[in-house]
């Protein structure tokens, strides 16, 4: 997907969170902000907008000077993610349809970076969601695509949402599953250390994309990743970054799941802010 | 009042609005938004936001190669003033306390930049207003202050809007009265000739304060506009811009008229979006 005008004051309004969060230099916050400014006036918005979001968080690591600057956020989302693990699992467990269920609760996991709620809140949501209609529902056909599949490539993206994760793969046949993470911190994305957090090398084989990316951008990622990608039957991508980056290209069989957190999004997608999404998307080759 | 990081992205999506609206050449849209980054990327946000807005506008008008992009909203805005005008003044007129009415409909003559809306809408609005409390009100001393004035200087913000500061001018006792507008096209904002299509120079003498910005920037104003605002006992001045420019100016006594828009003014005027303001500044001149 490109990067529609609208990602752009988006990417500069995280940018300025971040500031704030940060750091209580206000020089430090206006250089911040600037710099940004600077590097997002010269790059092409044919890009897509995890493009610009990884030039944008390069220059945030580089003035804060710090590598992770979301390592303390990260490690409270995958406390709280496991902290609900169990209770999670029980839901899974104990429901008519364990599939689609665990799908559910893989996307309702992406609700895990709205800010930081209370774990009744977080449940409350989670419920909301298992009781919710998907505006689009390819659930069906994941189900038998992941039957007939002897790879599977399972993209990650925030941490302590790795929990959430693992829930889906668990109801998963036993297949050889990869779970694809960022390659180095970028936001509060999940990286391999977040995956191993969460146990994810248990029920699958866990791949660094090598890139520092917020989304899947191919020709940044390792020669391994792309191995893997390339002899992938099936690729599930979780997340709006995910999407933005990997929903035109060709002749790959795709799962999105997603929460649907924009206007922009949404669009695209077909969809209302507030849904969530099981979609298909398999792009012709073309000749 | 300089610029909180939050005005950015703010002055960003104004600018991407524009594009939208007056342009469907996408790579001139694309080049527009990279533009003002760049020049947003170079500026001390010590400046006011209008600092900031005079200098993406300037590259708009430059790209967009019109010097007045705005042109058809503003005749748009005039027409809608002017049909409204008699009505307004019948419920001015019509009033218990009408002094204290017109400085109300002043105020909500600022909505009319909220996008087109239908008579019958932009009526209900008025009439929330004249019932509504403003949640500062020093109208009782702007009374006064006006009573005892030889000379006031009244800044005008949007055309279209001129017609409801018209209402408010004729409720004033006769007084050397100027009427401050732009002096050169800047987004919506009333020029001299939207405040002569107001009639405003038949209770009032226009002034153009010689500045493209969408406030007012002393330094940027022309000698004759400091002249008078020099030798003005007291200063009215409507909306975002003109606060954003003189809250700050020490030794004039000002009344600052809002329509509170957005959090940032909120919270330096310290009350709540969509609350209407009758605000005195006077800030004592260091010794």
């Amino acid at each position: 997907m490109r990067t529609y005008l609208e990602c752009v004051p988006c990417i500069i309004e995280q940018t300025i969170k971040t500031a704030r969060d940060l750091t209580q230099d206000w020089e430090k916050k206006e250089i911040l902000v600037q710099k940004v400014l600077e590097t997002l006036s010269n790059i092409s918005y044919n890009q897509s907008p995890p493009y610009l979001g990884r030039e944008a968080h390069r220059v945030i690591r580089k003035i804060l000077d710090n590598p992770d600057p979301y390592l303390k956020m990260k490690k409270e989302f995958n406390r709280v993610g496991k902290e609900l693990f169990p209770s999670l699992q029980k839901r899974a467990n104990h429901s008519k349809d364990r599939f689609a269920d665990a799908v559910k609760l893989a996307i309702a996991g992406n609700i895990i970076d709205f800010g930081p709620q209370h774990h009744f809140e977080l449940m409350r949501t989670i419920d909301k969601v298992l009781l919710a209609k998907a505006a689009i529902d390819h659930t069906g056909s994941l189900r038998d695509d992941i039957e007939s599949a002897s790879t599977i490539l399972y993209l990650g993206d925030n941490a302590g949402e790795t929990f959430f994760d693992k829930i889906l793969i668990e109801k998963m046949p036993p297949k050889e599953i990869y779970y694809g993470v960022r390659g180095s911190p970028v936001i509060n994305d999940a990286t391999s250390e977040d995956a191993y957090w969460a146990e994810l090398d248990k029920v699958t084989k866990i791949i660094s994309n090598g890139s520092d990316a917020p989304g899947t951008i191919l020709e940044d990622c390792s020669g391994e990743f792309k191995d893997i990608f390339a002899r992938s039957d099936l690729v599930i991508a979780k997340g709006h970054g995910n999407y933005e980056t990997l929903n035109e290209i060709k002749g790959k069989k795709f799962y999105f799941l997603l929460m649907v957190k924009c206007e922009t999004i949404a669009k695209d997608v077909g969809c209302s802010v507030g849904d969530f999404v099981v979609k298909k998307i398999q792009n012709a080759v073309q000749p």
